[in-house]
């Protein structure tokens, strides 16, 4: 984060705030960093590209040796099959009906297909919209290991896996998400919670008759606590990037975020904060009221509110103050639904040379 | 609202959800009746398109007798200029660098362009943009009416006109945004500041000379008292698709809600809630975790959580429980935001025929 200031002085007026800067060098780091300690540690790495949207950085994932992509939308699945990727695990409780059928056979054939299911009703959604082709499509089971969102108990997957194996789908295995981790000392027992889940849905699945090939285990922020024998995939996405969340958690180091929206001062009316080029539909109201929206490292201040187009970026008393059309590097609380609101990502380095302008292939792309 | 389980039914297996559903001819309603109102108090209105972002709702608004648009971005007026809008007012503090420079020239050529200003440094730095071309750019000065977010004390605003008339460029008038009126009971008099700050401020100009054009007020909320003789125009914007705060604020009847978010149900695992397909990304986490981040009328509910692609509907104890595959109607607390997060709109009417789809011709375009 030290680097921003003057990455940004680099910039100069190349850029039209709002703008996401990246450092390519700092992702490419991100990306060695995840690979080698999951290759250390014996588990393969599926990136969700929830984060980045961009075929290019999904590119660099692959080239890192990730053994395919995550998706959460089948238009996100659509966007990385266009672009060649060969496997994609949809880690979605997919509900398909109307345009989505055809959509699905079609991706099916573009891509070695896996996609989430956690419910009798959806595998057998799945298994009639894709009629004949049954298995082309992988199924992998959907289980909760304490985060209380989508997903069915460990010990009822195996019922589950040889429901779609009746069907004709092919069941692949078991994956959940870690989400409890997400809270500040939380990171561990999550992982722990999520071991414990996986190794009871592999004995269900054993019990019945089904070997998985893929026991998938999210997050970032568990990633380095993911090492149970029993898991043969991490599904990590904001490390290629982080944010404020991620060194808040203890995940990422400050020099590991390789993401910040350059943003600029419009207004000083005198008042604790001055008014930037950044609210609700850049940066997406992640934080809180307390936390802030978005923090700006160099003038120890954070963005305390947001209306559409303005952020209030409160400043210290006393403190340095930023003058009306100066750019300040705001870094955000969670990165994703950042990068999903901009069309380019404007590719730069540590040394702030300007390289190029990604565009974010899946922006959008919600269904 | 009764209405949209209805609208759900007859668009069946039409629609991928999530998507936003617009109810036609509510819009038109809403449209209609925001421009009487005006017309029968002798005031103009400059709707903001940051609520639709779309070309042909523009159109309609024109077409009932708008006498322009209001923009938030550089892009949003470029869209609306080049599809043919005469008048924009660019309502924000724009700070011009880099590319912007020559877009706001190609700008203020295609349309007649308005722009908001509230600081000596950026009025100057719009001179020396616009260069011998500075008398085709109106100014339009900015001032606070207690929102404490841009625009100077009204009493200054006339020194800032007059500065803007030596450099070259037109000082056309002055707006303000009642943005405390964001709050119950708080309408009226937020309200009643903003009449006294315009009065004030068109006193100042008044004093330097310059006879303003444009005495411009916002928003929704505070529309139907922004009545005052000194104003010329009223700004809103939510008004067209409306939502769960405007009828939580009470300038909305809930029948006049324009737009609601189709989503379906994904997962139920027997929680207090069910998970629906709708998250930080479609419905950008607008609310608060106390009243929830979205509304499920017809099933009492409300997204007490949202994840990125999933969104925690809780359900009252009790009370009927939608089943997986089900598609529900959600009702965003603050539309814009919704609005922005998708390429098309869904255009039906209260009988739900589908008749359209419409681009959000300005989405994103935040720089």
């Amino acid at each position: 984060m030290d680097d921003f200031p003057r990455i940004l002085a680099a910039l100069g007026t190349e850029i039209s705030t709002p703008a996401p800067i990246v450092l390519i060098d700092v992702v490419e780091e991100n990306i060695t960093r995840m690979q080698a300690f999951a290759d250390a540690h014996g588990k393969a790495v599926r990136p969700h590209v929830k984060t980045h949207k961009s075929v290019r950085i999904g590119k660099m994932q692959l080239d890192a040796g990730a053994i395919g992509l995550t998706a959460g939308t089948l238009s996100e699945a659509e966007i990385f099959a266009a672009a060649g990727c060969p496997d994609i695990l949809l880690a979605y409780p997919l509900w398909i009906t109307g345009a989505k059928e055809g959509r699905l056979r079609r991706l099916s054939r573009a891509t070695r297909l896996s996609v989430g299911a956690e419910s009798a009703a959806a595998i057998e959604r799945l298994a009639e919209v894709m009629g004949d082709a049954a298995d082309a499509l992988g199924i992998v089971i959907e289980v909760d290991c304490g985060a209380r969102r989508s997903g069915v108990r460990p010990e009822d997957a195996g019922v589950l896996a040889a429901h779609a194996t009746r069907l004709g789908l092919r069941a692949r295995g078991v994956f959940t998400y870690p989400g409890h981790g997400g809270t500040i000392g939380a990171r561990e027992s999550a992982a722990a919670d999520q071991a414990a889940a996986l190794r009871t849905a592999v004995e269900s699945l054993r019990a019945h008759g089904i070997e998985p090939e893929i026991v998938s285990a999210g997050s970032t922020p568990t990633a380095e606590f993911s090492t149970d024998p029993v898991i043969t995939e991490v599904r990590p996405g904001e490390y290629v990037f982080n944010d404020w969340d991620n060194v808040r958690l203890g995940d990422s180091a400050p020099q590991n975020i390789a993401l910040f929206l350059a943003s600029t001062v419009v207004s000083d009316q005198g008042h604790p904060h001055v008014i930037l080029d950044a609210g609700t539909k850049a940066l997406a109201r992640e934080g809180n009221p307390e936390r802030g929206y978005g923090q700006v490292p160099s003038f120890d201040g954070y963005l305390r509110v947001l209306n559409e187009y303005h952020g209030f970026l409160e400043l210290p008393a006393g403190g340095p103050r930023p003058v009306v059309g100066e750019t300040v590097a705001v870094v955000p609380h969670h990165v994703c639904p950042v990068v999903n609101s901009f069309e380019e990502l404007i590719i730069t380095d540590r040394t702030g040379a300007l390289l190029d302008r990604w565009p974010v292939d899946a922006q959008g792309r919600l269904n």
